[in-house]
Formats: structure tokens, C-alpha cells, sequence
């Protein structure tokens, strides 16, 4: 059943086993569905359908492996643009002014990943086609060829020390609040971009900002944020060296999110492991 | 020889048998150096040094190979700033408005290569790299394994009729100027945008600025003009749907070039054929 209204959903679902659908709206049917056996969610954050108290006697799948390439144009056409001075030539386009400062470039640049799951490794791909170096800071992993160097745990710091571009691909879990905040801003170089792509929790939003406005840092792209849409009075409408995508790095379109819906129905039905089953207690 | 000086170049020059540098100050000196056997310039474009009357006795070999990846940066940059429209995002931010319009994607996109040497083979293997889809224009050449079609001679249009973006790598030579004109313009879908990365005098920049005016093309970004810098009174100053980039695409790095000089030198010294020898006769 795949429906836009709880309503709706509400009144059929007491014989329903399979949602497919957002988590937000899922979450308001979630206690009216007793057979229920397995939800996809049609998104990456499934933080509405967690925490404590929530249900937790079904298969909860979430959209991942779709998101991979879209992330990484996501986040190269802001890596490129940072290094094209592309705002800085469009300000000088604007003034009639012949720009020719010279230009950097990618290659041999080192980008750092916080997180290498499914999106990670196709942003580690991305950076070795430019002749990028990658390193990845994560819980255990060590599985994506393209990732140079690995760091876990109390190394943070030594990984960020050397980036000239840190991605936080972090999900929204109580593990991450945070976890990107003054201490880690102040171990980049200061001439780091930091990107978050992930969840908007991971990042200390107020020490971000003086970050950014104490120019400790080279810039930061952000398109998630601790509360969405970003309220008109956020410090960070008004932040230098920001740039604000209003989380649109990754949408769900829908062709690639019921491709997956259809192969983990295949895989319920003959009784196999479905694709990106999302563990409650790790919330991922 | 390595010099930035003519005078001093000159004064030296007369037992010179190998010259490195820059076009435009090689043809100063090239009157006065009668041992002369091969130039390797600094830069891609050699037209100072060729045209009628120029001398020919000498092998010639550019800057090529060493670009393929700037450029690469360069035109993806570009392609992913339309796709994610940043600068419509960066305008909203201006304004303190969360701006949810949906992106576009590279993935199954079309790109046109007009000229498939050293450099569009690099942008033909990054086109494949984001999953979008090659066209190949060339005299005769399809020897690239990134091309998913080749297109030649009378069948231009037909090349250009299915594009989503458009790239001239074209050389500046009597045959390819003025190459994009406005039949060429007028058979690109009214989406597709248009990047010149290769020599200004391949394309009608008036045509291009009609084009651009009647919004019959989704865009344009200018590396190279017909002069540069680009007069002040050019029409392209206030020429809508149209980035412009100040010949910043492919510099080239000393690094690179120093890299490249050493590898002819010692093909030279060892009597093999040197790398990217400039034909004075076709001009590239």
C-alpha cells in the first residue's frame, strides 16, 4: 500500500502487511496496523519511525544505494565550485570585469569522509577520478577500495588535520549529535570546506557559525540543518562563507525508490534478507 | 632556453638549437635563431607561431595531455552548477529563503564533444563516469572507447539535434571558424547549453548573443573569445543565460609543462618522434 494520505491509510490499513512510503507519514499509521510485516521507507532518514518507544516487531528498510550518485554531484559541484572561484567570476561578470585569477583544481586535493556507507563509496569513487586522496573516518569498516586511509575512534582529529575538504555523511542518531563541533572545526586547516550531506544533528550549529565568521575555517556547504526548513531568524542566513542547497542534495525520485521496493518484495517473498535493513538499536 | 625576456632572449639566442615557452614570445625571436630545431610551447594554442609567411623549418610540439584533467574540472563544474542550480540557490540565500526546488542530475544526460583529442577523451571519460551519454564530433577520428557515437563532416546537425550540453574543444584554424553559428545554435535543443572551452574564433559570438537573448538555448559558459580580455563594450557584458570565465579554464601549470619538456627532450635526444608535433598545414 503506497498512499499520501493518513487518512486514508488508516481506514485500510488493519489488513495491511507492506508499507511503502515516507517515514513522517508512515509513523501516523504505524500503531492502526497489526499484521504488519515490513516497511520501505521511500527516504534515507528514517528517524521519525525510532526512538524510544517506538514500534519495533517489523522489517524497517530504508532507500539507500540509490542516493550514491546523486550525492556525489551533489557534493563535486560544490567542491568545484569552491576551487573554479565560480560566485567570485559571477561577481565580476556582474561589475564587467575581466577575472583571469588563476583557478585550483581537485587533483591532489584530499577529501575526508565522516561515514563510508553506500553514499561514501560512491563519493570515494568521484574523488579518485579527480585525483583526489580519500581518507574515511568510521565505527569499524574498512571495505571501500577507493578510501586511502582509515581512522576510527579517538583519531578524529588526527583525520581531519590534513583535509582540504571534510563530507559528513553521519545519520541522526543520538551516537552523532554533535559530533562535528568546535573541537573537530578547530583541527581542520583553515583552509577546509566542510559539507554535510548527512543529518543536521551531527553538526554544533552556533560553533559552525564562529567558525565560519572568525574565518577559521575556508567555507562550508550545508544542506541539512537541526531544524528544516531553516528558521528566518538562523544565525546562519547571515553567516560569511556559507552556502545554503535547503536540503536538496538527494531526493527520492521515484523510478529508483520502487526499483528497490520491488527487489525487497522479491527477496520477502522467497523468504531472503532484505536490502538495507535498518538496525533500531544502531538507528541505521 | 627559458626565458620571459625577448630582448634577452634574442641576445642569446643566436646558438639556441631547443626553445621552451610561450608562443606569443617565441615568434619574437624566431627570426634570430638560425640552429634552431624544435620549440615546445608552454600553452595548448599555438597560433602566433603558425598562419602564412610563418617559418617552418623547425618541429614544433604544445602543451597537450597535460590538460585534459583542468579541463575536465573545468566543464563538469560548469555542468553540475546548471544541473543543481547553484547560482538560483545562492540568489535565494541572498534573500533568506529556504529555496526546496527540485535539482537536476548529469545521470542520462546527453554531451556533444565538437573535437575529440586528448581533452575530450578526459571529459568523455568523466561524462561516463557521472552515467551521462557521448557524442563525438571529429574529421574522421572515433577512437575513443568513451563515445557512444561519432558523428562527421555534413552530419553536424544531426550531432547536435538530441544534445544536452554542447563543448567546442575546437583549435583556432581557418576551417573552424565560426563553426557555431546560428544553424548549428538553432539545431540544439531549446535545454541545451553551450560551453566553449576551445578557441573564440570557433564560434559567432553575435549568433550566440541572439541565441541567448531569444532564450532559443538553456545557456552558455565562455572560457575564450574572439578577443581577449573580452572588449568592455562586448555584448556578452549583458548577455543573458551566459557565464563567463575569463580564460581561467586550462592554465597551464609549470609543473606539467616542466614534466612534459623533459619527456620530448629525451625522446629528441634519442631520435624517436616527439609528443603532440603540431602539423603547421592543419594548424593543431
Amino acid at each position: 500500500m503506497a498512499s499520501s494520505n493518513p487518512e486514508e491509510a488508516r481506514s485500510r490499513g488493519a489488513d495491511c502487511d507492506l508499507l511503502f512510503g515516507e517515514p513522517g507519514l508512515i509513523r501516523e499509521v504505524l500503531g492502526a496496523l497489526p499484521r504488519l510485516i515490513w516497511v520501505q521507507a521511500t527516504w534515507a532518514g528514517v528517524e521519525p519511525l525510532l526512538g524510544p518507544g517506538a514500534r519495533r516487531d517489523y522489517l524497517l528498510t530504508n532507500a539507500r544505494g540509490v542516493f550514491g550518485g546523486l550525492m556525489s554531484e551533489y557534493v563535486f559541484a560544490y567542491l568545484l565550485l569552491h576551487e573554479r572561484r565560480i560566485l567570485e567570476r559571477y561577481q565580476a561578470q556582474q561589475e564587467h570585469r575581466w577575472d583571469p585569477a588563476e583557478t585550483g583544481m581537485l587533483r591532489g586535493k584530499r577529501i575526508g569522509l565522516l561515514g563510508v556507507g553506500s553514499i561514501g563509496s560512491e563519493l570515494a569513487r568521484t574523488a579518485k577520478h579527480f585525483g583526489m586522496t580519500v581518507a574515511g573516518y568510521t565505527r569499524t569498516s574498512e571495505t571501500c577500495p577507493d578510501v586511502d586511509a582509515y581512522f576510527h575512534g579517538p583519531s578524529l582529529r588526527e583525520f581531519a588535520s590534513s583535509l582540504d575538504y571534510l563530507v559528513s555523511l553521519l545519520p541522526g542518531t543520538p551516537e552523532t549529535r554533535h559530533l562535528v563541533d568546535a573541537s573537530l572545526l578547530a583541527a581542520l586547516p583553515p583552509r577546509a570546506v566542510f559539507i554535510n550531506v548527512g543529518r543536521g544533528s551531527a553538526v554544533d550549529e552556533k560553533a559552525l557559525a564562529e567558525a565560519l565568521k572568525g574565518r577559521k575555517l575556508g567555507g562550508a556547504v550545508l544542506d541539512v540543518f537541526e531544524q528544516e526548513p531553516l528558521p528566518p531568524e538562523h544565525v546562519f542566513w547571515s553567516t560569511p562563507h556559507l552556502l545554503i542547497s535547503s536540503h536538496t542534495a538527494a531526493p527520492s525520485f521515484v523510478k529508483d525508490v520502487a526499483q528497490l521496493f520491488i527487489e525487497n518484495y522479491r527477496l520477502l517473498l522467497e523468504g531472503k534478507p532484505l536490502k538495507y535493513q535498518v538496525d533500531f538499536e544502531r538507528g541505521y
